[in-house]
C-alpha cells in the first residue's frame, strides 16, 4: 500500500453501541487529523451479559467490515469486547488493534497510591476479571475488587441518568467500595462516564474515577506514531467521520448527537451478519 | 405428511429470550400432550428498542430454524416480535403462526366495562400500537393508553423484581394510568407477569391486570382443534420439551428453571444468523 494513502487512511472504532463515542470523543480531541469509521452494534446491544464465543464471533464479523472501509488500525470501544475477544483477534489480524482494558488498567496503576483499585463494569467483563489480570501483571502486588453493574447500561440507555432512581440503584452496586481502601476507580464499561458526576458525587473525594477514554487515544496515538502511520495532513477544517450502525441509525443519531461535540449528519444502516 | 405424524409434531414458541417460557408455561399447563421447540434468541436479546426491519428478519431466520425441527404450528411468544413481524411471516408461511397481541386485545376486551384499556410494552410494542388498531378494529369506541416502559425488562433478568428501586420505576411509568379510568391492563410483554404481584399492589383492585399468555394458549387449542392436529397421544407421562438459545444455554436454564414447574435438563446453543 502506498505510505500516503495508509496515513490518511481512517481508524476504525466499534462498540456494542452509542458508549463507544466517548471513546471516539478522546480521539476527535486528541488526535483531530485522523479519519474515523465508527461502528455501533445496534442490532445485538448488549453485549454485557452475553458469552465469549459470541462476543468473539461479533468481534471478528466488525473487523471484517472495518476492513472493508480501508481502515488501517482498528480500536475495540467496548470494556466487554476488549476483555473476551482482544486476544483473539489481535492474533488473526494483519493491522494494529487496540483494547480499552490495558490503558484503562495502566491509568488506574499511575492513579494509586494504596495499590488497591476497584474496577465496575458488565457482567462479562468483571467475570473475564481482565482488568484483575493486566493490573497484577504489571504489579503483583496491587489488589483489584471488581463488582459487575448490570442495570447502569439500560439506565443510561433509556435516559435515567439524572433521575432519582439511578441514585438509589448506583448505592446498591457501590455501598460495598465505600468499606474497603480502594483510592481508584476504573468506569470499566463505556456507558459508565456519562453516569461519572453521580458516581462522583457518591464514592467522594478519596476516590479518583479513572475513565479509560482518554488512556486509549493516547495509546493510540503512540501507536501510530511508533508505526509511522500518523495522518499529517492538516489542510482539512476537521477530518472526515463515519458512522454505521447494524439497527435503528435515527435512534443512534439522536444519542451521538448529544455526546459528541458536533452533529453528525448521517449514519448508515448495515447487516453486520452477512460480514 | 402423515396425519399421525402431524398429530405429534411439536409446536414451536419463540421469544428474544426467556420471557416467552411464560407462554410456554400456560401451554403445558393447558394442552399437556403438545410437544413444544422452544427457541429464545438470547444472542440478539432483547428485542423491543430494535427496528421493525430488524425484528421481522430475525423471526424469519427462527421460523426457519423451527421448521428445521418439524413444528405444526408457531407461536410468536414475544408481544415486540408479534407487534411488528406477525403479519408478514404469517404471509409467507406454510404453517399456522399466532401471536400474543390478538389474544391479549380481546381478552382486554372481555374484561372492560369502561372500554378504556391500558397496554404496557416495549418501545417496539407500543411505537406500533399494533394493540390499539386490534382493540379498536373489534370496537371502534374503546379507548387504548399505552405506555412503553423500558426498564422493566432488565429490572426482571437482573433479578431486581423484589427490590425497592423497582416499586420507584412502577411509579414512574404507571403513575398516569391512575388518573384515567382505565380499568384493564395488559401486560404487553412477555417479562411483566414475573411483576405482577408489584404491578397489582401499585394500580389497586379497580384495574383488572390482562396476561395475553393464557388467551393465546386457549387460541392454540382451537388452532389446532379446527385443523385436526391436535396430539391426542396420552400415553406419555408428559410431553417432549426441546430448548435451543443463540447464547448462554447456562444462565438460560437457570432462568428457566425459575418460571417453569419443572427442571429443565438440557438446553442447546445455535447459531441463529445461519438459518
Amino acid at each position: 500500500m502506498d505510505i500516503d494513502v495508509k496515513k490518511s487512511a481512517p481508524v476504525g472504532v466499534f462498540d456494542s453501541g452509542v458508549g463507544g463515542l466517548t471513546v471516539a470523543r478522546e480521539i476527535m480531541r486528541h488526535l483531530p487529523n485522523e479519519n474515523i469509521v465508527y461502528f455501533g452494534d445496534t442490532a445485538r446491544v448488549p453485549y454485557g451479559s452475553k458469552s465469549k464465543d459470541n462476543i468473539i464471533r461479533y468481534s471478528r464479523q466488525i473487523i471484517h467490515f472495518l476492513k472493508t472501509k480501508g481502515v488501517k488500525a482498528i480500536v475495540i470501544a467496548c470494556n466487554t469486547a476488549s476483555a473476551l475477544a482482544l486476544d483473539v483477534v489481535r492474533e488473526e489480524s494483519d493491522i494494529p488493534i487496540i483494547g480499552v482494558v490495558e490503558p484503562g488498567a495502566r491509568a488506574a496503576l499511575e492513579t494509586t497510591k494504596t495499590r488497591k483499585i476497584g474496577v465496575i463494569g458488565t457482567e462479562g467483563t468483571i467475570r473475564s476479571a481482565m482488568y484483575e489480570k493486566i493490573i497484577q501483571g504489571i504489579d503483583p502486588e496491587a489488589t483489584v475488587i471488581g463488582k459487575a453493574c448490570p442495570l447502569f447500561v439500560p439506565l443510561v440507555e433509556e435516559g435515567f441518568a439524572k433521575h432519582r432512581v439511578t441514585q438509589e440503584i448506583i448505592d446498591y452496586y457501590l455501598a460495598s467500595f465505600l468499606e474497603t481502601d480502594i483510592d481508584s476507580l476504573i468506569l470499566g464499561c463505556t456507558h459508565y462516564p456519562l453516569l461519572r458526576s453521580r458516581i462522583r458525587e457518591y464514592v467522594g473525594e478519596k476516590i479518583t474515577l479513572v475513565n479509560p477514554a482518554y488512556e486509549t487515544a493516547m495509546d493510540l496515538k503512540q501507536l501510530l506514531k511508533a508505526r509511522g502511520i500518523e495522518n499529517m495532513d492538516t489542510r482539512q477544517e476537521h477530518a472526515a467521520y463515519s458512522f454505521y450502525v447494524s439497527d435503528a441509525a435515527d435512534k443512534f443519531k439522536q444519542f451521538a448527537n448529544s455526546i459528541l461535540p458536533y452533529d453528525i449528519e448521517t449514519t448508515k444502516q448495515i447487516n453486520i451478519e452477512e460480514y
